[in-house]
């Protein structure tokens, strides 16, 4: 059994040697794509791929194919993401409309797409159409939650339940599917398969939860990221949709203020913001929920019918998951 | 054997059955792709594809939903392009980015190349990784062509060669792999369905230099759209590369003065180029171009190994095509 750093670092060497070095043409069209997959990345989906695989089979050759595939499909999000949000940075770096163009970032970003199945289909034949079922719907699904996050800017009430429907869909359904996809590869049994697929889901919600808390509570110097960009952008995270469910009379004025102001200090929103967020108690109710998901993933582990052994790495990735500080 | 208007026909109800009448959610997602596929088009490649498994099956039926895949994804490119090209109508109707945004058009794009694999990976299991590696080499091909075509916008010489290659990419490939796909699955021996790629990779050229012609040398009446828009706008056309190629002397500086002029009147370039690429005898070569691409084409079908009245549609909506005067 491999390990998850292992596997990512197998991740990251296939990445080089089949897609950064093949250097395709048009170059116009393939170096932003190579830009974005070389700038980084922790490759997490796809080593989850392929430890999915793993935890059935000793031989995950058959699976790097489509971890790849994953990877790509991961990348093409973020770049066509960041031509929707007008981010001008990822990791630390100037984005693909940012370098280039927005006409080469929608171009790229298709390119991708394209490529990201080309690598899933190379997946063993007797298993090609159940994973494409499952990379299809969960990409459709990641779509469906970005359209969500965006509609979420313009609407004025949104629910817990519509934000943890919105998570779920943009960020768990893609670590859900990569562990799917991967016990698919390894022959697992249909249960087990979904087992896994449950545990991703979960950390998945633990995870985006963990974020959002990090976002306001983190430590900057740690997280990599200025604290309070979501309090500063109004941005409807599970803190603030909280915060709007419970706050009542002058909490609820003061709160409204903010969101409405276009104040000239941007730390004094976030600290008022913030302390407004530790009055109201949202932020041990956000630990909660996330633990609370934590303990669900934890559950669904457990039922997979492989030996203890064979999950450690699983359980040792969810724990880091919530108890990371960036 | 069906006609190819009865299977343009099977198309279109499929699409109002399957896709319109499913009004998914969120509808923010799916309305533009909706949209986008009840506004008309031609249903050709779609119609091509079930043509093509028709002249080797009488049963067409496990080849509508790569058809409706292949139309899907047509739509999704000109989704796209119409960003790129910041297009404001498309068959006489606003653009999604025009009628939307530009955030929507690029998601709601983004969703259709997801379902467009979701209809083609429909196909026959024992068919599915061939037909998904014709498709995805396809898909790619087009990506490549409408990169080179923005390239050309400000490359200052391009060549005859690097045209041709562009529309090949650009136009022809997806009626050529429409047509090989229809064939796989219609159980054509490798020979024939390549044969039938070859006559819709040749058809497809035949095609685009036709449209090129009748943006100049049409009846704008019977054309639906303006003539001399590709002039107005400088366009890398065939008449234009043949006219740069071939312009000594006098009408050279004119027709480089053209080029460079942003010149009050429309209709007086439309007419002095129109009148420089009759003197240089292009629009001559172009129909010459044109009709040696035809003949490669009816080669091309001659080949394939089926009785010839399982060819007379393709033979006919070849004859159409250069003969077509919009």
């Amino acid at each position: 059994m491999l390990t998850l750093k292992e596997l990512q670092h197998t991740i990251q060497q296939q990445i080089t040697t089949q897609i950064l070095e093949a250097a395709q043409q048009p170059r116009e069209l393939y170096e932003p794509v190579e830009y974005i997959l070389s700038i980084g990345g922790k490759r997490i989906r796809p080593a989850l791929l392929l430890m999915g695989c793993n935890m059935f089979s000793d031989n995950v050759e058959p699976a790097i194919a489509p971890a790849l595939g994953i990877e790509i499909f991961h990348n093409f999000t973020l770049l066509h993401d960041d031509i929707m949000d007008k981010s001008a940075m990822r990791r630390n770096q100037p984005t693909v409309h940012t370098k280039w163009d927005e006409n080469t970032a929608i171009l790229s970003g298709d390119a991708m797409s394209i490529l990201a199945y080309q690598y899933m289909a190379q997946c063993p034949a007797g298993h090609l159409s159940q994973v494409l079922r499952i990379f299809s719907r969960t990409a459709m699904q990641v779509c469906e939650g970005q359209q969500y996050d965006m509609n979420f800017e313009t609407t004025g009430n949104v629910s817990e339940a519509a934000y943890l429907k919105m998570i779920e869909l943009k960020t768990s359904v893609l670590l859900a599917g990569s562990l799917k996809i991967g016990a698919v590869i390894g022959n697992a049994p249909e249960i087990d398969a979904d087992s896994l697929y449950d545990f991703g889901r979960n950390i998945g919600l633990a995870f985006q939860l963990q974020d959002d808390y990090l976002d306001v509570f983190g430590d900057s110097r740690v997280f990599g990221k200025p604290i309070g960009n979501d309090i500063v952008a109004n941005k409807k995270t599970f803190l603030l949709i909280k915060a709007l469910e419970l706050a009542e009379g002058n909490i609820q004025t003061e709160l409204q203020r903010w969101l409405q102001d276009n104040p000239a200090s941007h730390e004094e929103k976030i600290a008022a913001v913030t302390a407004i967020y530790r009055q109201l108690g949202v932020e041990k109710l956000s630990r909660e929920k996330m633990l609370h998901y934590h303990a669900q993933a934890m559950q669904a582990l457990n039922k997979v019918n492989v030996p203890n052994d064979k999950k450690i790495e699983l359980q040792q990735f969810a724990g880091q998951l919530i108890n990371r500080v960036h």
